[in-house]
């Protein structure tokens, strides 16, 4: 099942960081790693604190965007130093992996870690469906990346020595089609003048913590853009009718 | 409690690892640090992997030896790289870290890591009274030491968690009174003869795993070291009796 499950960095600035992550994902059994625009990689900073886990820089896959390296990708979880986030629910990693064991037994599963300064950018975390939080020393809770790698990776093992299959009552979709659903929906309430009122981001970033949390499924997504289709064509027939009886009105 | 848990790093090759290891200590509110006879130190690559852990590094004591590392400590753990040991127990992280923070609830307790090659020696080991093992890849279970600090320290943060007080019903003795017994014990069985049909060291070894598990408190310690006492003055009448009786043997 660990095949299943990718480690995702976002924008890391030092190679060093890359190695290590490779070497701690190597550590417990992790093969998939892939690179949001690092710095700099391939680099033989990053080969050499690999140690050995360089198959696993080797086979690393350098993405230009967060999508691309989520597409496939039915669950996401997000490394995130909050407790508390507006657009996902944060957890333990000790409550999360779990969960992640239980995706990955189905379908690909992303664990996503932002960058060494400032973590993931809003618009990342609100690509996952849960946020995980390492417990850390409130003073001082800046965990290196590969530091925060092998600790999830770690509960990852321990969590999948202890799992038990489940049957799955629904099957989620892939990222891509998530995104769909949440482009379709922005672009719709674009065009029913419902932002004239709202902060679109803040308001989509709530949109995807729900979405996030119903995980829907393929019919349930065909549903929903559906609706959002009929809302925008009856739209344009009122628009259409408006200018009609108005035609003075522009 | 965690002031009562002093992280001990045993000759330590790179001084990067040691800085490393110190941020992680800090990111779980981890304070002293114990080094024996690290290759470099202080050392500016150990400030610079530090990352604004440099207050630890600052603080930590250098000692010469094992046994003045452990100096006053009731409870010694020591991260081994093999699932079972001759000298003691071995848990896992998760089975022994809810202990760590029970004993350090009264007393100093040391977490004990070996050098980047080859661990701890058989040598060091026997001084632990239990041994941990971090769950890894068969295939490449080699972890950094930061980041085997990182997944003790962790543990150790979660432990604390849901730490409950409970009654001690031992009081446990300090390091040095335990060698203390060791080396009577060593030296008693050497002169009643005991060693001419034992391996003096693969025994010693046992009989350490087996106090460590008894965890002697004082009283027990001054009885035992009673009899090694009587056992060595008996022996040494029947000696003094037996060249009395046969002055012709030496």
């Amino acid at each position: 099942m660990f095949d299943n499950i990718r480690v995702v960095l976002s924008h890391t600035t030092h190679p060093g960081n890359i190695g290590a992550a490779a070497r701690a994902m190597k550590t417990m059994g992790l093969r998939h790693l892939y690179l949001i625009s690092p710095r700099h990689f391939p680099d033989p900073q990053a080969t050499a604190m690999a140690a050995g886990a360089d198959d696993i820089l080797g086979s690393a896959v350098v993405c230009a965007s967060i999508d691309e390296a989520l597409q496939g990708v039915a669950f996401t979880v997000a490394m995130t130093a909050r407790l508390r986030d507006i657009s996902i629910q944060v957890r333990t990693p000790r409550e999360a992996m779990p969960q992640v064991v239980q995706e990955a037994a189905s379908h690909p599963v992303a664990l996503l870690f932002g960058t060494e300064m400032s973590g993931l950018t809003n618009e990342e975390m609100g690509r996952a469906q849960l946020g995980v939080n390492i417990p850390a020393n409130p003073e001082f809770s800046s965990l290196n990346i590969a530091a925060a790698v092998q600790v999830t990776a770690y509960e990852l093992v321990v969590a999948a020595q202890s799992y038990q299959p489940q049957v799955r009552d629904i099957v989620p979709v892939p990222h891509e089609r998530m995104e769909g659903l949440y482009a379709h929906l922005e672009k719709t309430l674009f065009e029913i003048g419902f932002f004239t009122t709202q902060n679109p981001a803040r308001l989509m970033q709530r949109l995807r913590r729900l979405f996030a949390r119903a995980r829907p499924e393929e019919e349930e997504i065909n549903i929903l853009r559906g609706i959002l289709t009929v809302a925008t064509e009856y739209n344009a027939r009122l628009k259409k009718r408006y200018s009609e009886e108005h035609p003075d009105v522009r």
